[in-house]
């Protein structure tokens, strides 16, 4: 099976499990616990949710992020409700619909700034939805934290918003598939990019960072999530192995392994993009804040590169592809990739 | 975390994940693939499965049997449509509205005989549906083999109500969570037992005998199925990391290893009925065809021996138990769990 | 258009408008007013309402029975959870799933006598959901008053299901498709025969008796219902010319309209009941409490009946019909068809 | 009730029935016929229906506009389908989500001109979702005719975007809630306007022109719409009385009704937006081609002519305001209200 020697800037999710994760899961794999959540793995695995999400806050395990993230906002929008969130959001593009499906609600788009909801433009929408029997009624803003553009939301930015959407009666998701990388890129604490800044309810990311398909949703807001446990049964997300997603997070915090991954897959980014900025023809076409590098580059590259190392086209309009670093990027994929790169460079103006 | 010593008859999910097949997902943890199934593991399992449905089988794979069955309905029945099956399945009372909820169809029980749908009964059922807008269409029937009362329909019990289906423009689904103890209590092939004798589309169980989180949908009519990529996307069961879940099938498929656990989890069944048989005050209620095994008990007899070994109360107004081996189960854990119960006798004798 | 010559026993709502009604809806069709509700009508529709239902019911007007139902369900149940009704109920069997698919929840079908849910069958229903996360969360018990098989709950039997329902933690919703036949028949107000015996919603049907397509939810409880006015629109049956529902309702609580529509179908129900009763091979097979008989016939009648005067075969196997009176229904109509029916039975004995 | 008294311009829904489509709802007032569509008056509806959409045309009737659209989306789309429409599409942003929730299929907006879908940014959004399992997959363009804006696709503009969709493998709603003032506008038959130019699928409205609450779903392409009579029961719009609907459609298509009722209301708006263009400060925003006329106002004239004539503001923002006229909008309270603006007008200047 050797199309898994390449290294690949595809993804995040590109990346295997962490060694230190995949140990976790071996001693979980122990005799017999009682399926669905209520064992003993499950438990030790939510109080690491709580010391960093807050005592009362509830952990519910799922399989994927796009599980997290619509039952999430199932859990607190109706589906007369409306849910706003970057134009360019995971949720309303690369979902198939789960949101509207699951959910049931109305996803609204809102243009932003390098991936970025700002506080006017979501406003405008709002206003355009409030107070109308025709029209969904605004419920929930969903913020990104890092953003499909690789950047990340200052805490000021996200407390706007916040105490914006609070006093319209809405609440705040987050959809942190990559808030690891985030807080990374921060230097601060996960209840501190969260709840301190008054985020109701997270999707937590950890398969792009390390984990094998370990997601989770934490309700921070303590008035929220009671039908969660019915909701994720009926969302097909109750895995009666529960013991082995619970396991991995035992890993995952253990030694900040966590913050770890995520510090080196954004200096691997960070490195890349340092490397390209002195690439004559290429363009780094947003602020590298996480552990993703948007890029133009000239159409002719685009094959060759990716017979070596491959990555995504993000717009094939304009020629601008995503480079996506992980918790297993090393230094040398990056600078034989960036090598390549300057190899094609070079050629091209000979 | 000793709750994982003790041994379990409550579920055959309460056991961990065989050996060899974890070996196998360690070995897929190397390097990067492309996610989302587009890997060589992911194409192996998926050759595997066809060996035994046939080439135009398609296979889908899901982390739950709920998402399994519901997907499954989605992807060959439509909101107006209704799925006739036993008033026990899993699907209609244990998946909390999952299939209502996600193939949005109506789900009709038909009393059974020790969990099998008889044709009679069914027959009464559709007809009371077909023909008038004002009841969902009969679309789907659904049969579990094995069932939720531990019982195998007969291959040409099968056949009958796939010809029955056929006929009235109806499709056949298996809801297969034991489909493996199923296979073993025939002694018949995967294929012989679903295909061969009209099925439509199977949820084809790997987790409750020796995977991690790991069910398949197979689509044997390649008229169906079309929809399935989408919809599974759109269902919150699309695993980036699936190559974990096709490593699995890798392990599972090799050397019979499915077939040698559901015959020794069946054996272990019969091990235990036949030792319940010489206990007074014991009464098996159901025949033993699979991994299962329905028994009354004294009520008194309960709690003590559900500190020996957990197990489910299926009714508790008439003190009936339910008991399930697994691929794990010892032949020294039923020895001493029906010794414990052979003791209670005793002592209630005395 | 000869075919509306015949008189039928088919169903109500083979009727068409009470003319005093039309005459209403004609009045109101007179100049400009703002659409969806804003406008005097309805404003007057809803006060007669809380005459009736109390000073703080809610009421949302929609154009059929099924609306009522599958929107009033979604006002008071979320997805994961379970509406408990007759196993007859038209919510559950005539609704083409609506229910199920709008608003999402399980429908449990409970068995019956007559037609009318009694507590102990109800009780071991909800025992059977309640606790477990695997099953549709216990929400609401639907009762149907007149029932499907014409028959009526007398107030008691509604307060003690109803205090049951409440001591769960559930609601009551009253399907009043036939509310009017069933006040009638009881003798006594509408709101003493709901909110004063706990009912919490109503699906207040007037389109059976005499209106055109006009239903309404009532909310009594004033606790629920908030989301009604969206969930309405999301509905697809907030009517832009709401008025001219509103104004039938104008003509039908004035001096009584509705009672006495009502209390003439019974009666005509109660005439054809009693002829029946003097006819050999005729078996009358509910109680006639409402509208409606039920009967067993002779199978070779019923061809020749149904030349007659339309009707509805309730079960094929057994002979069984169903006979429907309305507010026009003359005693004429009833005298003509039950002496047709006669002289079957005396060719028959000749 | 003389809130109905003072003329309205805030939307043709503010005006009630035309006097010969009540006469045939009072002619339709006769005796017993067999409910739910199965009677003479709408066999005879729906033949009138099909000489102007074909033979082969099925027809499906509703109360409202959003049932139409919602359903007739639901007929022809997946929920892992995508529907592309105007940004402004009045499925898209005024039926509270109704499209998503009972089609359960992703709604795309696309950015559009004075209201009208062109094709440049329609294949832009397409192509970002096609072939993407991540991405709902493209299956309907839905236009608007006439659009939102007042505005009207000219035969050519529809004929190349259904070439487009259907080169796609997709198929062509059209909202025609106006489909009568743009028919008026052109000066084409239906047909031509629908079938003609490849339209697959057309909400058909009469409640804006005229009639009460009613609707239609029209089928044009033979193949599609198997399920409708299912999905418009399930979808709670299945009318017991449907014969009044249908008599409605006897006196719209009697004389061509329909037509003078849109020509009379096109000519309002241009009478209106005639007399706009005189008036200084005002400033039309849109092409006047149908029953609308947009123009931005000094925003201290707003209340005052509201006090005069109801009108909606259609952006707060920008000061642009909406009037819509009717069958029954008269020249005299055209004449009156543009008076009463000149005179705003003149006093501003003085």
């Amino acid at each position: 099976m050797n199309e898994s020697v390449k290294p690949m800037l595809a993804s995040d999710n590109a990346s295997g499990v962490h060694p230190a994760v995949f140990a976790r899961m071996m001693a979980a794999n122990a005799g017999h616990v009682i399926g669905y959540g209520a064992d003993a793995y499950t438990a030790s695995a939510e109080r690491l949710f709580r010391l960093h999400f807050g005592e009362q806050a509830k952990v519910f395990f799922v399989t994927t992020g796009t599980a997290a993230n619509a039952l999430a906002l199932q859990a607190i929008a109706q589906s007369v409700d409306a849910v706003f969130c970057a134009d360019c959001a995971h949720l309303r593009v690369d979902e198939c619909g789960a949101p509207e499906r699951i959910a049931g609600c109305k996803v609204v788009g809102v243009a932003t700034n390098d991936g970025k909801l700002e506080l006017p433009a979501l406003e405008e929408a709002v206003a355009f939805h409030a107070g109308l029997v025709h029209r969904s009624r605004p419920r929930v803003v969903s913020l990104s934290q890092a953003t499909e553009r690789g950047t990340v939301y200052q805490p000021e930015e996200v407390r706007r918003i916040a105490g914006f959407a609070h006093a319209q009666g809405m609440l705040v998701h987050m959809d942190g598939a990559r808030l690891a990388n985030a807080a990374a890129s921060l230097d601060l604490p996960l209840g501190t990019i969260t709840r301190d800044l008054g985020v109701d309810i997270v999707s937590f990311g950890g398969t792009k960072n390390g984990l094998m398909m370990a997601e989770a949703i934490v309700v921070i807001d303590p008035a929220l999530g009671g039908t969660l446990p019915s909701i994720r049964k009926q969302g097909m997300q109750l895995a009666s192995k529960q013991r082995f997603i619970a396991a991995q997070y035992l890993g995952y915090f253990e030694d900040d392994l966590w913050l770890h991954n995520a510090r080196h897959a954004n200096r691997m980014a960070a490195r890349l993009a340092s490397a390209l900025l002195a690439i004559e023809g290429v363009r780094v076409t947003a602020p590298v804040q996480a552990n993703m590098v948007f890029a133009t580059l000239p159409p002719s590259w685009i094959a060759p590169l990716q017979q070596h190392t491959a990555f995504h086209v993000w717009n094939p309009r304009t020629s601008e592809v995503r480079f996506v670093t992980s918790f297993d990027t090393s230094e040398r994929d990056i600078d034989a990739f960036t090598g390549e790169m300057a190899r094609l460079a070079t050629r091209e103006t000979v």
